[in-house]
């Protein structure tokens, strides 16, 4: 049994750009982010947005995160983000891996946790649902 | 009797300016919509988020802006950002001037209406509450 | 003689979306300013990057722009953005028309001027080269 | 001897939130990029453009980047950004410290490298000159 991965196109674009005409750093993490959601709406067959209204969570905060910069990208450049999952209990790590024409450009690590609210409204932590963990079984 | 005014000082950053160097102007609307926070937290006494806590409404969407672009800025920039509301019913128009050593060089006009939630949970326009209004006189 | 347009599909992320739960409205014209690369790309055979390689010319900053909201967006939408040019001498007038489903959302219209760089590296207006405008026609 | 830190105040701003009311991560590092830039200025006496204008190099392109994230932060927050450098050979390490209220919320560490321009125009690392490490001596 093997997890499911994701696999995006994604076009940088001028405004992802700085004055050294490289991307701005920061726009990676806006990627990386959307690249998340992309794999968990792959698996779970839904939107992030339909996601938080029909199942019991609210979200999955970003713990820690790590990136390595190999290549700068710029405008006009076509990159592949591809993206891989593995589970603890009530957490899951992320790998990201972005790639131009097959070079590898940028690799990030992020920790997540699943979160849902509590009777007072406040964020905890829980466990991943075996439902939603199944989903990325392939 | 007049309305109170807002003024604030932002610098303009390496990452919101693009490969020509100078500002990527999405980025201006950002800063002009923290100038329209700001105004409001200065009339008000309290910032958005306990606007939101406190007051009964959902925040003031925009309806329609315009801007025009006198000068460029570029990142090192301080520039100033004069900002004035006028009150309509259900509604009201922001004035932002961005400027940099006395030269103007954005000027930007904003509509917004108030919005608070009905029983539904949907977003619907309200009349702009005396108390709120009355804040701004000076 | 028609002129070129451009349609592109967007996908709203959770990322351009503010504490309301809808998207941020500075993020449409990010959305916008691509999608005007979008259309000298499809029309030139070129990226930004390329163009500005190629082309004696240094961009085409925006003089002024205006938006209408029509309808809020929210992420998980994926939108469609239509855009369309008319030219001028030393300028061009955008329209984009931003909508999900087939119900128009955001309308918004952009002035820009084409620069180029005289001899101290300064930008300055220019006429339009003729092989560009040339481009548009179908 | 020791080494020149920063400190500088930021205010989350609305449009750096996300649907779950706190601070959308990818704003953190272009919080953490300003900050970078702003000891810089502070050391060196001027701004990251007059940088590039006046001393020989090309920036200080980010190799890698980690953040912990302790405590989010939302809208209205007032935070203090705190940031330390160790100077390498041809690199050096940020450290920032981001925290509100005395109650640390991020902590991140960057290594960046040191480029000048070759005779092509190609980015390329270069030692940090002394001149430039001797104006964080304090």
């Amino acid at each position: 049994m093997t997890t499911l991965t994701n696999t995006r196109q994604v076009r940088i674009e001028w405004g992802d750009c700085d004055p050294a005409g490289i991307i701005f750093y920061p726009r990676y993490f806006e990627i990386f982010d959307a690249s998340t959601a992309a794999l968990f709406e792959h698996a779970l067959g839904m939107t992030k947005y339909r996601q938080l209204k029909e199942l019991d969570f609210a979200g999955y905060p970003l713990v820690r995160t790590r990136a390595k910069f190999i290549r700068p990208t710029r405008f006009g450049d076509d990159v592949t983000v591809d993206t891989k999952i593995t589970f603890g209990r009530t957490s899951f790590e992320i790998e990201h891996k972005l790639s131009r024409g097959g070079e590898l450009c940028v690799e990030c690590a992020e920790k997540r946790v699943w979160v849902v609210r509590d009777a007072q409204g406040q964020l905890k932590s829980h466990p991943v649902p075996d439902a939603v963990r199944a989903k990325f079984d392939t």
